[in-house]
């Protein structure tokens, strides 16, 4: 689990949902046809930019990657991978039938290993399986983008119509303010998506796919390596390439 | 048809009237001077950014190939180009005079082996055909993208017309909420035209400038190959490779 | 004349114009001081900007661009410029003193090759006109980009003025509804000028400058084509290459 | 002088004074407390972005580069050193001793060569001097520019204390128009310092640095060309190659 | 200490608390929920865009190197590294030992030529520091601008939050413009700690890395030229070479 993605969201909702309390009942904060606006609006709209088939995984993978855990970090992956190396050498890729891995795509690569495909189709196969994965990520993003830009517009639109509703009807000054209030929480709720949801996770996802991108192409070289019967300790030297300085420097403090 | 373009558009207007009836009347929503500076006041401005004979048909189009459909999938239009690359092998070009083609550039471009023309004047004329679609395509977005921008821009002047009026004129005090309203529905207008219609369909124009170049450029490199009397196995491999890593997984979890 | 220009401009003000005369008297709309502070104080911003003898000419010569008519098009152009060829070709040089050229760049390199300058001579001043218009043509693209950006602001400064003293004058609770309509005027005068004159023309220039560039250097080729004695059917040819795509596909089909 | 930039801010400003005076009285515009605030608050938050030492002189020095006049033109430059090249041909590099030069760039160069220095100590020398004022414009352009984003927003600041002020203290009701138009003088002052003083200087100054560029580059390569004795004419054909096209027209009308 | 950013940062705040105590009652500012919704969202929207390890981290180090003195000034630096070179000539290595170092990095690398490592692993040692320093400066750099992002637009949420709140509860006319006020609280908390805090700081740590990344990178090869025995006069020629034209400017003025 990403425990930023989950603390940062359900923390800034909950501090608004504290404020709301402080200052009066939160019943006046929910008006079923204004979140219809916003939310229906908003998802509209981003219908339009894209295919109908795209939306609904692409919202499905964006939300599940944004809070997924890291998995394991780099500096896990390569004693992992130096680890099956060894085993390989050892006990040739039969002794990979049995082993426990805990990255998905790793898995995926030494089972290949084990059942003994060649090195060209595990290649192909896990460069198709990492670019498909990437471009959903991308795909995420893009989505999120949409609705982060449209659910502001549908909040001022339906204040807009809010707005001309009471004005039209001022024959009951007492009715103005709550009119008013409600006109106002189309606005909110367009700000509340768009900067505690949208936003930030575009932004979250951005990093994840640098992440996933380095971490990936990095099982996939390794695995490759296993295949090829490189020695542990070189498949160890040329992953530790794979690296950026920061996480390099933290593996030579560790070592 | 591309249902995410209708779906998305009718959808939106449908959640803003929706909206608007629970609150009220729908008649005070519908001023048709407002109407005609927001409308006509956009398409005045958007007009002098282009020549005159440009703008109807770039509407056209563009508004056209927003809710088209997508044709056929470049998976199809593989398996369709290797087909007919079989039949030429068999039974010659004359084999495809009454073959039935399901793109209209692809038929085309049958018509054209059909009728024995040279391998370098159908590159030509299907490149020209092409690269004059994309160019309709792409001054269809600048058109939609100007409107986008011009329209809220008089819905503000509209309203700021209306708010001049309405304080010129305050001796009627009961006058002044439904003067008020009024000037707000300018504003109003312009955010829906540029939400609902204008940046949606930009985005949309913009993915459909690539997925056009992508398969009418496979299109057109079929075409040839076929008319070079290529195998249908060697015209598929080399048709693959233009397709992006998603679709091309898609396709061998189909084999 | 560009007729998408004056229509589009025109039509621009007489909906603005036409909405204000529904809604009651024009006269509230016109006021001097608010006049002076939008406009004066939008060139004075854009003045700081420039140089002093830049200002005046490049306004000049943007309006007078931005209404001009297309001139020739390229396929006349050609067509044209093929017929001097083949003058020359027969009656040499001096056969082409007394033919009419409809464009003035054009014609001048006419006259130059009618008073036997050398090649080189003839190239270098060409190209040095067209430098010095497409020059003329973006620093005036860039001055109604300045006022662009500095009309709307100066419209808020009047209004935050015309606020500031009606506030401060509450006696009279009359006058505060027409007071706050007068301070409205600026940011209604600076919003027309940026969106119906301003950011269009800065986006037709800017589009005028491609045409003119294109229609400029083939002008240029073509003349110096006919001074090297060239063959009509070969100046075609060449000059052809220099057409979009769009404009050659128009120019196949008209043959 | 430039007298575009004093007329422009000075213009700017009389017509917003003008504007004032003819609304009501002057006094009502002027509140020191808000000046500290959109002047000081401005200041300070441009501070934290530079070094202590950086600021004054970049102020300063972009100031003076704004209002400084063009200096002379490349056409009198070029003029100019052609005549201090003949000088050296005829009596030698003494003969620059009591030689008036226009410009103190050239003039510093003059004097290198009447000194008799090296040719590789002079280009280094004027090249350093160079570099050193166009850092300096730049940097005096970077913070105009923080300057004209931080007024602004110390505007608003300053509008919203005073907004709070008042509405906390609504016990007598003719009070709150004063206060409020006291609440937006900061806006009004945030907005003439940006749109009359900082946003055209940064725009100036960014074509000065273009305009510097040239003509001292201009003025290195023609004192170079003077120490090796280059012919006049030689030197003269050299230097017009620096022109841009539009400078060099007029050269050539002038001629 | 770098007295700009705190000399900026107090004076801005100092001058908006004066400005407040100019006009009444400093409590009236002080609104602890509204603190809870800007500040506490903020950082919870920040937080949503990053791994929950790096925030704490990245702001410390954000906010260390922002008020950090300059270190030695480039000048120093060389002038520093020359004289350890002379002693290395002179005394070996061992000379080292007990030399006062001004900069910390350059001590660390005094100190591994005086305990005799080889240059190769000098050289990665200390590239690793530098890219682990840079990298946490741009970590703290983002944040800082997502802060920047976030906190003005919970500061737009509080206060429509206490507009609606107020809107709904308007039976006491009496409390509308205090409860008004402290809505407003939020959006002047959330341009306060943007325009004060995180803009000027961003574009502070912006300047402070292309610093950092010059210095260090002059430092490491000092330290690299001392372990290669190089002559004192030839590193300082080298080093040189590192300055921008301004300091080597003004290092030729000192000489």
């Amino acid at each position: 689990m990403d425990l930023a993605t989950l603390v940062g969201m359900l923390g800034a909702f909950g501090i608004v949902v504290t404020a709301i309390f402080l200052g009066g009942s939160f019943g006046q904060f929910i008006d079923v046809p204004s979140m219809l606006i916003v939310i229906g609006g908003g998802l509209m709209a981003t219908l339009i930019r894209f295919q109908l088939s795209d939306v609904g995984s692409a919202f499905g993978t964006g939300f599940k990657v944004a809070i997924a855990g890291k998995g394991a970090s780099p500096r896990d992956l390569i004693s992992e991978i130096t680890n099956l190396g060894e085993i390989v050498r050892k006990s040739g890729p039969l002794g990979l039938e049995n082993v426990d891995v805990s990255d998905p795509v790793l898995a995926k690569g030494v089972q290949y290993i084990a059942d003994g495909y060649e090195l060209e189709f595990i290649k192909e196969a896990m460069e198709r399986e990492r670019d498909l994965q990437l471009t959903r990520l991308s795909e995420g993003k893009r989505i999120f983008k949409a609705l982060g830009d449209s659910a502001p517009a549908f909040g001022m639109i339906g204040t807009l119509v809010g707005l001309v509703q009471m004005l039209a009807n001022m024959d009951d000054p007492a009715a103005i303010g709550p009119s008013m209030a409600v006109a106002l929480l189309t606005t909110l709720y367009g700000a509340l998506i768009s900067n505690i949801i949208c936003i930030p996770l575009v932004e979250k996802l951005d990093a994840k796919f640098d992440v996933d991108e380095l971490s990936q192409t990095l099982i996939i070289d390794g695995v490759l390596q296993i295949r090829e019967n490189k020695s542990p300790a070189l498949i160890k030297e040329m992953l530790i390439a794979y690296l950026p300085e920061k996480v390099r420097a933290e593996l030579a403090e560790a070592a």
